[in-house]
């Protein structure tokens, strides 16, 4: 196994640069562990990501594992913030309760231009997944998303 | 075609009622089209959507497509609001400039406990969508998700 | 809309050359129309096809919604039988009846290197589709397939 | 982790019986093991599973995938022959040489009437996956797909 293309902080410091709208102090997400092609990131619980029933919504939930995988592709192939989902298929297994979120993300292949990998969602601690994810991004040359 | 099961006005009430968090003045969605199984919603550009690129994030049309299926399962089963995706795949497809987006869901079948449909995604008068979405929701009769 | 990138008749002519396994005679797969983007192929009924409950095996529809995507890619990108599916989603609907299924593909996306589309699987006549796919064919320069 | 709801050869006696035009002497299918929701399965190579370039095609693909969750569906609901395929979503990884190949399935949920799963395939021994597959299964109680 390969050391990772960039180390959590680095990954950190490119998206506060790079997305202040979204990873900025208070954001709430945080990256927990950077490898070659496998992170582990957290999404700390916020009231607005409730639906009825008390559990957390599926659109928190795929920002998640977006993210998850956004920070996977940088550890294989480091600063590359215009990469971007080309496709991403979500099965929500089951309702989380309030509460933090982890994801996983694995990459599954590094291709020239595609990546694909698989993220899965659990509370912390959790034995089981709430969904699981698989994606593949794209590491555009020009404008076209796919 | 039978009438929706729901006016536009009557699932507006519903999320402001349910989903204060996520559908409140100032959200930025609205439901501007509610047939039977066939829906058009829209989100306003908010400046926390843009990605690098000034384009506007994956995850923010994913939330759009989500909220668009919602509403959508409405129009045709009435008032379900812990109806709750079971699955939802997206393909983005071109990038959207900062903008509005516009979001039209289709049922493609009802079924006693899940709905299956697909939404397309375009900036509003564009000839040619920015993503392509199809998701099954899930009617509960109990905790599980599926 | 711009003329095909090749008629029915050369992608048939194209197909029994480079996949005599899978398109020959008596193979039971034919093309009924193709247009730019826009491609109808149907598959004849086979007793090796069927379920239990006499319904058609899912893995036939899907290899029937893969064939109309192949041909819906030479409609507009011409002869490349190299290109592969990169990813396929498929949600079934409902259950068809023994009998001939009809595919109709329609691309959403025409990339430098990948094409997205979407399949509707219904018999012949029907006003309901049995099945839809979504999926990404990838146009190789190399031995990667994504 | 319990014990499977049925061993590799009652599964195997199942599906002789109840699917003759699949599973055959001769087919190419074979059962390698089996534990609660967890299973290996095996199509042996055939001349007409080829593609130009020598690989192996992206139906065949599928139907080894989708053939495993069944199994696995078994290894954790016992003899439910009427289950069917709800969703798959295929990401192809890298060509497979002319060979056989394997398909791992691991269930991921077992609900009352679903039941999600994902599946890797590679090639007897390979380290790395040529597709991985999530999938949902229906156990119906009546005649609609979902």
């Amino acid at each position: 196994m390969p050391a990772p293309a960039m180390t959590a902080d680095e990954i950190a410091a490119l998206l506060r640069a790079e997305f202040p709208q979204v990873f900025h102090p208070g954001c709430g997400l945080s990256i927990e562990h950077v490898g070659y092609g496998e992170v582990r990131v957290r999404r700390s619980f916020r009231d607005n990501h409730l639906r009825p029933g008390g559990t957390i919504s599926g659109p928190a939930m795929m920002e998640l594992a977006d993210f998850a995988m956004y920070v996977a592709v940088f550890s294989v192939i480091g600063p590359q913030p215009r990469a971007v989902t080309a496709t991403l298929t979500i099965n929500f297994l089951r309702r989380p309760a309030a509460g933090d979120l982890v994801a996983e993300a694995k990459v599954m292949k590094t291709g020239k231009r595609l990546i694909a990998g698989q993220v899965t969602l659990f509370p912390p601690g959790a034995d089981e997944p709430v969904a699981h994810v698989t994606s593949i991004y794209s590491v555009p040359n020009d404008n076209a998303q796919i």
